[in-house]
């Protein structure tokens, strides 16, 4: 049960952007730019570091619907977000991803944990400063969501084929417009 | 030294939002809505609220920015800041502030650590579902933000002179107003 009365229907995050909406809309702008904005990072692949922050997290919902948009836009690869999640620097990732995951798994404990050497292996493996700035923001706004859905205690479907359509859905028109159709 | 190249002169996130304008509109307005849009809660509770988040999560930039806008809407009791940020339930608030601050302390560690009782107890001082809502996001938005500033390791100013002269500025403009103007 949710702590408070929320729109019937919409699971995790959506109960809430549904019930305000003043929140919702530069919510769903932010993550628009951040995971499908023009990038050097594919839109898989900032999914990607969504999920591993969400799980790291241990937040259901956002873990698993994030996780869905990551298959979905790395053709289907289910295996490798559950591969990302479970070990991600033996994942079959890039070594540049495998090092900004390690910044964005720190920044979910706490921002200070970053060291200068691990914006460096960063660097080394090719990083820019506008990725390691998002990875940290993306990692940062994903510490936010996952407070978000599970401080007000949101229900999260079982049912995986849920996840897999609303990802679609998703990946096919962006954040704010899946959830004005209530569709995120 | 921040871990990206940043522009120069602008402390705590002012130096990450200006190097990526795209994310700080929506994060700007964001916490205009949150923090100084119409509400049953005061600008100076909900930085209040802002300000406990940031010192339990060890952020000095925002803790200290924050508790100077939340001083300035609070007449400048800087004495109440600091008894809030080092022992809330002690502090000269209102009992349903005190009941919000519990829920904002356990969202800032987890939101699944918020309990049907403390929200039981938001609720028998009188809080709203709006009001119990807006202390989860509020709690959540300055997770993230702490971990924008720390995670890039920005710097922030010694002088407490320097934030009570933002302070001002910000609780006059507003939080995207002073951003454009450089003066968050």
């Amino acid at each position: 049960m949710p702590h408070i009365t929320l729109p019937e229907g919409l699971p995790g995050i959506r109960g809430p952007m549904a019930f305000r909406p003043e929140t919702a809309k530069p919510l769903n702008e932010l993550v628009d730019v951040l995971l499908r904005g023009p990038h050097s990072l594919s839109p898989g692949e900032r999914e990607l570091i969504a999920t591993f922050v969400s799980a790291q997290n241990d937040c259901r919902y956002c873990q698993t619907i994030h996780g869905a948009i990551a298959a979905h836009h790395l053709n289907g690869d289910e295996a490798l977000v559950v591969n990302v999640k479970r070990d991600a620097q033996q994942a079959a990732i890039s070594d540049k991803l495998k090092a900004l995951l390690v910044i964005a798994g720190k920044v979910a404990e706490s921002g200070r944990l970053v060291t200068d050497a691990d914006v460096a292996r960063a660097r080394q493996q090719g990083a820019t400063d506008l990725e390691i700035h998002d990875t940290v923001l993306i990692a940062a706004v994903f510490c936010m969501c996952n407070r978000y859905v599970d401080g007000l205690a949101t229900w999260a479907p079982d049912d995986p084929a849920f996840y897999r359509q609303r990802a679609a859905l998703v990946a096919e028109n962006g954040y704010a417009a899946s959830t004005l159709q209530g569709q995120k």
